[in-house]
């Protein structure tokens, strides 16, 4: 083995962890090593040796007493709306988004706030091990170029809704705004996937699903939508429509293996059926419907039905962190309650959807998901040498139930070192936490006038 | 002020941070001070000069953007189980229980386990804001030891079953044994206060239950008990007693303003009743009731009841954390989702449940719960300039929502300072990581053979 890694002059090699492949047949390697080269893993194994000595390459990166893993796939975020975390808590769903979130938006979120509130929130995200994640909102080119600049990958997504939005008012003028942020992003950025994003079926109308649904079959892009939030949207639209909401979207022709359906608390069989037939993926968000009491997801069933599941945090309003092992942590204990039933929901399964199965849901399983040869080298370490998570029987348990985004040391994305022993490479975090104290310093004020 | 201030020779000054002081007034002082002498809380204001050199004391801590806060209460706890943390998860409740813990219990429970499980706990706990729990288990004189030398406050109580215990077999034997461990550190150990912990009804005879209780009266100690943690629990007393639980343990006798209940997930309206009328404390353990599939404690309604209710994590096998920040969300955020209410509990509350409402279930609620003039000094520096705790908004939202233990900065317990900067002061980290470590070992290599 030391003869052939000694021809291979690798960018990066990180040895000595314990590296959960998160591969289809789960592997996991004892004192592994990993070669990063051009942003891509080209190999993968067992340190034999025992030593860095053996490996050719820029930089090495010991990873003894760390868990290494693929990056998290967090499906689904607000950026931006990390400058309202904590602003209005514990209200009614409604007087929380018409009363207090909606009208912040309208009045505080622009350009500038998207972007502070975007840095923030991929500090946030890198220094508690998510690598990919899945946004919509508004100013998503601010949200692009923030991203370029913290190395993250992800896909952004253009938001539409049939009411005034801070940035764009008309569906016309949101979808030249739309094709022109695909087209600016699309072809340059490899880290960049455009998407288009309709808020949901209550607030779209059946034109703009189509017509946005259209732009993005056409553009062959993802199309994201909020929905069964609530149980009350399911009777809102069987009054509006006369059918339930998946049957609305199935009439309108906008569902498909690229739509991704986001929440999906209040799904019956017969919805999953439809879901299952024809590859709808869906975005699970625990933490952000408890806290809304919104309700719980039937992922359990999803899963049977053979469903494609990702883990989401949802915007920091009604989270209130972006912190996904702490969603896993949650994702596995609400089934179980909820059913009553321990086995229903396990942390092996729980770590497939939050790193595979994101992965598919964002139609990436080709490129991250797994630490793999030939796949994009999107890579955290975990420190285990800590109290909270010594003993160590079981990797997947200890990541799901007792392993916190704190714990997480050096995160690499694309093969470039964005935290390395808890440091921030890419992002200067004292100007990023000023920026949003700033406009929330804004915001209090003007709200008390 | 300064005149006043400067005539006191303060052991420690804090100064410059948020003071939650969680008094019954829940007044908030920005720009704080609060003087610490003999371990106790002597002065608390708001420091108008805005520097330190006002103050006379022989310590200074800055405890500029922080929230300073009392130490967090941890109602329920089984400290030498962090041993057995991930090694049996996702399972059935009974064959977690009697085929993996009560086997492990037997076999690998004695005094050494004990010391090095309770020591690696206390530093977890200590890192993650707890600064009083309440602990049941056996061989608790290695347990009053190990805390002794942490510089924790605790509850420690010997715990009582009918079945055979790694430590004691009979319950004549248990109890000369607890007696014996009552008269060592009642009067010598003012962090410790002993207790008495019966199992649960249905691993308790009515003769021990009804034996351990007098013993607990006689002495005037606390008497804990499991209650009502499964559904199944109430149909095997009702079997049994031909009654359900509470009115067994009623008409035993046994119930009290000195009983604590733990878990009570399935309490009823006339169980609430009950328990209010006498006065019994509530210790709720919500995640680990959720990984357990046990079922989900009625705890607004407690509270409607006027219950006092206090948050506890239980032991590491069942959480699999000690993190009571971790807990306080999950709390909040429970209760909001299986009423579909988002406002039956706040973040105010579920803060004062963790304080105040943990050292009245305690009875320590002159001593600890709050930062006041003549109580104890047992508090905690919670680092708020961090990416996941900007902006803030909210202090009980961020403290509830989005801190973790991770955020705790220095922690003072009876005016002992036990960890400083994030490091540990009374313990020996490493050394604790390395002893469960090598318990697990003998563990894993048994459990093949």
């Amino acid at each position: 083995m030391k003869e052939v890694l000694q021809r291979n002059n690798w960018d990066i090699v990180i040895t000595g962890g314990t590296l959960i492949t998160m591969s289809a047949g789960m592997e996991i390697i004892k004192d592994s090593f990993v070669g990063i080269k051009d942003g891509l893993i080209v190999a993968v194994g067992q340190d034999i040796d025992g030593g860095c000595a053996a490996f050719h390459a820029r930089e090495t990166i010991d990873a003894s007493g760390c868990i290494v893993m693929p990056g998290l796939v967090n499906t689904h975020t607000h950026l931006p709306m990390v400058c309202f975390r904590g602003m209005a808590d514990d209200l009614p769903l409604m007087e929380w988004l018409t009363g207090h979130i909606f009208p912040a938006e309208a009045r505080f979120i622009n350009k500038k706030t998207v972007s502070c509130g975007a840095t923030l929130a991929m500090a946030e995200m890198i220094l508690s091990g998510t690598t990919t994640f899945c946004d919509g909102y508004f100013f998503e080119n601010a949200i692009a170029e923030a991203l370029c600049a913290a190395g993250m990958r992800a896909v952004v997504s253009q938001g539409f809704a049939d009411f005034i939005m801070p940035d764009k008012p008309a569906i016309k003028k949101m979808m030249t705004a739309a094709q022109h942020f695909v087209k600016r992003w699309l072809p340059h950025a490899p880290l960049i996937t455009p998407a288009y994003f309709c808020h949901s079926p209550y607030t779209c109308s059946p034109e703009t699903l189509i017509c946005v649904k259209e732009a993005a079959r056409e553009a062959g892009l993802l199309y994201l939508i909020h929905l069964l939030e609530t149980k009350d949207e399911a009777s809102t639209i069987l009054n509006r429509y006369g059918k339930n909401p998946v049957r609305h979207l199935l009439d309108l022709g906008v569902l498909d293996e690229q739509t991704i359906a986001i929440h999906c608390n209040w799904l019956d069989k017969e919805d999953m059926a439809v879901f299952a037939d024809l590859g709808v993926k869906v975005s699970h968000n625990p933490e952000s419907s408890m806290k809304l009491a919104a309700g719980v997801a039937p992922v359990p069933e999803m899963l049977r039905h053979g469903i494609t599941v990702g883990i989401g945090t949802d915007g920091c309003a009604s989270n209130n962190d972006l912190d996904m092992f702490r969603e896993m942590d949650t994702t596995a204990k609400i089934h179980k309650v909820t059913s009553l039933n321990p086995i229903i929901m396990n942390a092996e399964t729980v770590c497939k959807m939050a790193t595979m199965g994101g992965a598919k849901v964002l139609g990436m399983d080709k490129l991250i998901g797994s630490v793999e040869t030939g796949k994009k080298a999107d890579i955290i370490m975990v420190d285990m040498n800590q109290p909270h998570l010594t003993p160590l029987y079981n990797c997947y348990s200890q990541l799901v139930y007792a392993t916190r985004g704190a714990d997480v040391k050096t995160s690499i994305i694309n093969g470039r070192i964005v935290m390395k022993d808890r440091q921030l490479c890419t992002i200067d975090l004292q100007t990023a936490i000023n920026n949003v104290r700033k406009i929330a310093a804004g915001i209090m004020n003007q709200k008390m006038c």
